[in-house]
């Protein structure tokens, strides 16, 4: 028979802080501290997981009841007392353990042991009946609440009846007769619930306690919790059973919370809250105010000593900052639990540099980078609420697109924002969705809202771009006219409200915004990242580039360490106020020589825009992808040439754009003709676009300039098809290069973003310098789900039944579109073992996409300027993750 | 050194018919004739394909010139004659022959051999001058042309004057006088062009010839054909050099083709055309009328009979109908060429059948089905224009959507051509593209043209569901009110025009039909196909389903051969005029109660359809698709609704319905949501759907019949989405199949369909009793290619451009879309043995696709009605394909 029960003091063989599989967080912990640091730790025991797993399989293990039975026995020897022993009991608590800390679990049951008997012995034991009485209806009300399953308001219910009755505020003032009367209707409530009188017997409450800490692992709560947690259902959690110790015996008793550091800026010293003769539910139910930790050191300067000892042997044990939580008992200091602490962005950077130079921590620099998460980074990079979002008035959620938070009026169209900003107000854009025409509005604003899209929406990738905050695919807003709705609520042009990109929400009110700090530590960070992701003998490296379209743009990705362009998307350039006139004559012109002249047009902007990105990029690879979107993109709305059509009708010239418009609509665009497929349909468009990119690249040449272009063809599906695009771009290059041609670096590649691509790569990767994996249509045709559409309607919806762990346009879906990837990379190395293999969807920014791209063995990652941080920090920890061969990609 | 050139009566070690790899069609049959028939064939040699190749990769083969030599000098030897003898020349002709027929590579040279002076002795040889002159004059402009490139309408404009100047009409009543000027002209015009004389040394002309062949091999006309039949371009072509006889030295020569048996009715008995002193050229131009070959009876009964004797020896040898051209010279019978014969489906099935009871040529049964091709079967199932194409004045040309030829008057909208045909008019329907809402139109109407769409749009599918000839994606077609232009060409409401849904033509006239021919031949085919592809021991067979959605659709499906439904797109029973607005009550409920009581009113409706559904295909499967298509397709269209919105105002009804329409409508609706999505947001919809089909089936069963009902979710991406679905689809069993239940063979499956599921069928397949592959959808997701929108405009060029070899939504891409289907159907039946697999896109009626489909193991293919003849003969040479190990798919 398997062992089920491991006292905490059993030696195992390995450090028990490492069994959190076997033993769960807290039981894990509670054992390190008593078996290996000897703290003071109220005895106890620990039901393993494999006993919670066994149970969901095949019902209440054999054996178990047992083992149980025989660790009470050691406990009850330890502690000198009798669980049930009606002259002197011994108490316990049982409490949920799981490997991950998850809400939605059953979590405490304390004093259970107590019964009609033992609550007497309880009291001559104590000679204090009130207290005794007290406890005996907490346990009542916890066991009944969450064992037998009786609604807790019902018990609440009792116990205002009980303070009116004595005519008192607080529970503590309730007098002890009024107290045994609560007791007796608790028990009768109980019995009416249940049908049966309140278990008396105390290995009956354990039994029944340790069950229900199994089942609440299954229950919908937790099962919530774990899908959106991506937590594994099969896990179960482990039960820990500890005697009882009390810090409301008096005033030399007394429970507290203490950090070994501050968890919100990381300065050294302890940081907490503690109260005198309280017990832990009365510190987080804050009727009382607490003190603070220090505090302690009037009160009980030898306790505070030995507390201060404990810390710091903790925090040299765990190599950490560490969350605690400990209880006086007459006099005597009890550790109750204690893990790695929480913490904010600014407080795990100081941290983790603080501690790299403590000398009796000595934490390595890979370790330091391991312990920052990119929640930390964005923190410290964006603006936030100063409030907390549990204190939020919630309009709606959408989804966070671009981190940060943002205030502002809002306007309606991109027009008014812009009109708005200049007469200097701060404005917030609300648009259904966003398009081309309106990123001068976008620009002007604060923040974006969109009805409409998903993470990789128009609106979205424009702000992220910009490190604009944005929440998108608020399906609730309904837009009409100059007003929106939510529900009844309505907001007007001009009102102000507050959007929070990181989470989502939107308030329609003024929330007060904390500023980002800057943080020498962050770059300490970044930098120790960058050199650990360069890579070294036996260890591949992973770059980290930009997606950026302007000079300034690119300008900015550098400082943020951006060590190149992933992606420059030409039609951004196209969609300047100068130039959209000229593409429209493009489109519109019946003769060659009329799109000659336009296209020419064309050619002497687009170069002075590559001249800047690749100025701002000097020395560093620039991928410069040819037009991609739908051409109608740069038409007038069809729908609004239809309107002024039936009213005031169309000018000559918007007659023509109408007939154009008409026929390049598409039932479909984003599955239609984009990408190379322009390019076959108008081969002098992408001529151009490399004609003009060779200039700039030769004029950087003259003036002293080592550009390094990389020319991609956007959306391919074959060999044929790539192999013809790539001989108009060569065709130019022969053409345009002249002189300065030998010293540019120049290579020609495609973006892999048809499944087609993806499982034909071999085919592709003999006429490809590079690919870059446009994982963002990669997904949406993968799944069929189109970003514009699907995103914000049913993904909530998705991820709330468990249909998908997570947004696949947010993290890689690892299954399906993550497996085409990684073979599309075996085979495209395989054809051709110089190639260069990058990506530039979204997912470059994301720590989880890019651990696997690193595993599939990518060179780089691309993601908006705001994000490159991030992704140096995700980049190092998935080359040191991959070096510890921890493949767990959960 | 390689052996580059075979003499006709060379001793080959197989017989040289199947030696056309190397020796082309021509060559391989010439030389089956010479050396194992015997036959009087002009001596002559064949250069191989391995030369051809050679030449292409490295120049003029070494060697090659020497091999020529020894041949020519053979060829002297056995003619009596010396090229370029000036006393009596030798004369050759030199012809290409690739494996496979091909228009656009070089034809033929006759006369090879003459110059100035041999043609002194060809005159005193024949002791006609003026013969040798014309035989100069024609060698030297076909040489001309084809070897040197010189104009063709240059020498025709010489030829022309010189007719003027001795006033007379045919080419034939030219004066020796003038045809030796004629002659002199032509060698001034060659010199004038080339810069050199004409070639006088016959050596020279040979080589010169020869090399010409090669370079044709890699004309762009060369090119274009291969691309658009699928020919590799790496073959090469042979080339045939063969003495020269002539039809044309009196009236005891002549010349004719023949066919062994009728190639349009397969009635037995030679057919072909004569003409009296004639050279091949004459009967081709067809400036005299030929006689039919039966005259030959009368004018030499000797070599007549010997003719016959002939074609009996080439059936009985090749056990085909086959295709000769003959010569008579003074007397002689010579067989230039001979190769099976092109016949209509008539004649093919006729021969197939006959063959088979022939006791000399014994046809196997296996050998008769695999003679037949899909088209042939096409022109027996459908009308066709009665006038060859090469006759027809072309207004535009489409997309073949739905095969057979239609005439009729033009109706713009689906209400005035139902009206139309109310008042009995034939009428053809023109629209940019069909919708749901259009079908009663397309029904009333004889044939369906519209401007965009491609093979899998609405107006195709719809269309060969009905057997209706359609047009799609005739791209030139704009419609504009009440009329619709190509180019200058106007088309007006009432006018007639003809469309040819089996080449994609459209004319603007009334076009004389053809009806299709009942063929007892076809049917007896169609038996044995149904034999081969029952399969047998140690052979999988292939079982032909058919979409249908209505009863009467079903029962014409079994009548045609269909052995159950593969595809029962309930959608469409939701769009007859009675359900529509029950429908929309169902998208506009705002609360419960309204949504289920609509569902509840479209249950009882949906009921009766599936009863005469599961009557009409009683004891075989019907496979029902739950509700695929986006809801707004079931609203009305939302620019319309704008528009009465600012015209004349929205009624109450109509508010609603904008307002649905408005927040149903998608960016892109293709992969919006649809398919399974649409039960995650709607769950009481697919109960409802259950409900109704189980409820069908139970009265079945109770009205003594055996329904086999099999239930699919559609658009699904992963296993807990299935699952989902399925348990739904689980409950309402439960609730609805009562007593019924154990009756009733039940299985719950899904379309693969997103290339996610494709990649990840092992999972899903453990929650599927079958998959069905939805390969229109697949390819759409796999290329990113839609199919509204890209098909029909991209198509074409990427077939022009040989970006794509063929067309995918017609025939399956076998290297990635097929692959994907193969490995799906390996890791579904990996893990789930019992899985039935099958597929319902409109590939399950193209042959090729077929084939791929039975080598990936799928249990059935499924296909429009009309086209279920088709894939019965497809399937079974699918069986006979893989039995013989041809693995060869191009």
């Amino acid at each position: 028979m398997p062992t089920y029960v491991y006292a905490f003091d059993h030696k195992h063989r390995k450090a028990p802080m490492l069994l959190k599989d076997l033993l769960g967080g807290k039981g894990a912990n509670l054992a390190e501290m008593t078996s290996v640091l000897e703290l003071p730790v109220p005895p106890g025991f620990t039901i393993t997981t494999d006993a919670c797993r066994a149970f969901m399989q095949a019902g209440w293990p054999e054996g178990l009841d047992d083992q149980v039975a025989k660790q009470v026995r050691r406990l009850e020897k330890a502690m000198g007392k009798r669980l049930g022993d009606p002259a002197d009991p011994l108490l316990v608590s049982v409490r949920s353990g799981a490997k991950f800390s998850m809400p939605g679990m059953m979590d405490t049951v304390l004093n259970l042991g107590l019964n009609d008997e033992s609550v007497r012995g309880l009291a001559d034991q104590t000679d204090d009946e009130r207290f005794a009485l007290d406890s005996y209806r907490r346990f009542i009300q916890m066991f009944g609440r969450i064992v037998l399953g009786v609604p807790g308001e019902d018990f609440d219910r009792l116990l205002e009846t009980a303070k009116d009755w004595d005519g008192v505020q607080h529970d503590a003032q309730i007098s002890a007769e009024t107290m045994s009367r609560l007791v007796d209707r608790y028990k009768q409530l109980v019995e009416e619930h249940t049908g049966e009188p309140f278990p008396q017997d105390p290995t009956e409450q354990l039994h029944r306690a340790i069950e229900a800490v199994f089942r609440s692992w299954d229950s919908p709560r937790a099962h919530a919790y774990r899908n959106r947690e991506r937590i594994p259902h099969d896990l179960g959690t482990a039960v820990n059973v500890q005697a009882m110790v009390f810090g409301n015996r008096g005033d030399d008793s007394g429970t507290g919370v203490g950090f070994t550091r501050d968890p919100s800026t990381g300065e050294q010293g302890a940081y907490g809250d503690f109260l005198v003769n309280a017990q832990g539910e009365d510190v987080v139910a804050g009727i009382r105010a607490t003190e603070p930790i220090a505090a302690l050191g009037d009160r009980f300067p030898k306790i505070y000593k030995e507390l201060l000892g404990i810390f710091e042997r903790l925090e040299r044990h765990y190599r950490d900052m560490l969350d605690t939580e400990f209880t006086i008992e007459q006099g005597k200091l009890w550790m109750l639990q204690t893990r790695v602490g929480k913490r904010t962005g600014a407080s795990a950077v100081r941290i983790a540099v603080e501690m790299t130079k403590d000398r009796k921590i000595k934490l390595s620099k890979e370790e330091a980078v391991q312990r920052i998460t990119a929640e930390h980074v964005e923190q410290l990079l964006h603006p936030d609420f100063a409030v907390p979002d549990s204190e939020l008035d919630v309009l709606t959620k959408g989804l966070p697109a671009s981190p940060g938070a943002a205030v502002g009026r809002v306007y309606f169209t991109a027009d008014d924002a812009a009109d708005a900003a200049d007469r200097g107000e701060q404005v917030i854009l609300v648009r259904n969705e966003t398009s081309p025409e309106d990123v001068h509005g976008m620009l002007a604003a604060e923040g974006i809202l969109t009805a409409r899209g998903g993470l990789a929406s128009h609106a979205a990738v424009v702000a992220r771009g910009w490190g604009k905050p944005a929440v998108v695919g608020a399906e609730e807003v309904r837009i009409r006219g100059r007003s929106f709705a939510v529900g009844d609520t309505l907001v007007a042009e001009g009102d102000v409200i507050s959007l929070s990109g990181t989470t989502g929400i939107v308030v329609a009110d003024e929330v007060p915004l904390k500023p980002p700090e800057a943080s020498e530590n962050l770059e300490t960070i970044l930098e120790w990242a960058d050199e650990i992701r360069a890579g070294r003998k036996g260890v591949r490296g992973l770059a980290v580039r930009a997606n950026a379209d302007t000079g300034p743009d690119a300008a900015r990705a550098r400082e943020f360490g951006a060590e190149g362009i992933g992606l420059c998307r030409t039609e951004h350039m196209f969609l300047a106020e100068d130039r959209l006139p000229v593409v429209r004559e493009m489109i519109l012109a019946d003769n060659e020589e009329a799109e000659e002249a336009a296209l020419e047009k064309l050619r002497v902007a687009q170069k002075d825009d590559f001249y800047s990105i690749l100025e701002a990029m000097d020395g560093l690879p620039v991928t410069v992808r040819l037009l991609d979107p739908p051409l109608h993109e740069f038409l007038p709305d069809l729908h609004e040439l239809e309107v002024k059509q039936m009213t005031s009708g169309l000018t000559d010239e918007e007659t023509k754009l109408y007939e154009a418009a008409r026929a390049w609509r598409e039932q479909n665009p984003m599955i239609g003709t984009r990408g190379v497929r322009l390019g076959i349909i108008k081969p002098g468009l992408y001529a151009m676009q490399v004609r003009a990119l060779l200039e700039a690249a030769a004029e950087r040449v003259e003036a002293g300039g080592n550009p390094v272009v990389e020319i991609m063809i956007p959306l391919t599906v074959n060999r044929p098809e790539l192999a013809l695009a790539r001989s108009w771009v060569e065709d130019a290059i022969a053409e345009a290069a002249g002189k300065a041609a030998n010293k540019m670096e120049i290579s020609i590649g495609t973006m892999i973003e048809t499944p087609r691509a993806a499982v034909r790569s071999d085919e592709l990767a003999e006429v490809a310098d590079f690919f870059s994996y446009g994982t963002n249509d990669l997904t949406q045709l993968v799944f069929g789900f189109s970003r514009d559409d699907v995103e914000a309607r049913l993904m909530p919806i998705y991820i709330e039944q468990g249909l998908l762990k997570r947004n696949p346009f947010e993290t890689i879906d690892v299954e399906a579109v993550g497996e085409l990837v990684t073979r599309s990379a075996e085979q495209g190395r395989a054809a051709n073992p110089s190639i260069k293999l990058g990506v530039c969807g979204e997912h470059g920014g994301d720590p989880e996409s890019i651990a696997l791209f690193y595993r599939a063995g990518l060179d780089y990652v691309s993601c908006s300027p705001f994000r490159v941080p991030v992704a140096r920090l995700a980049a190092a920890q998935a080359v040191l993750g991959a070096a510890e061969g921890a493949g767990d990609t959960r």
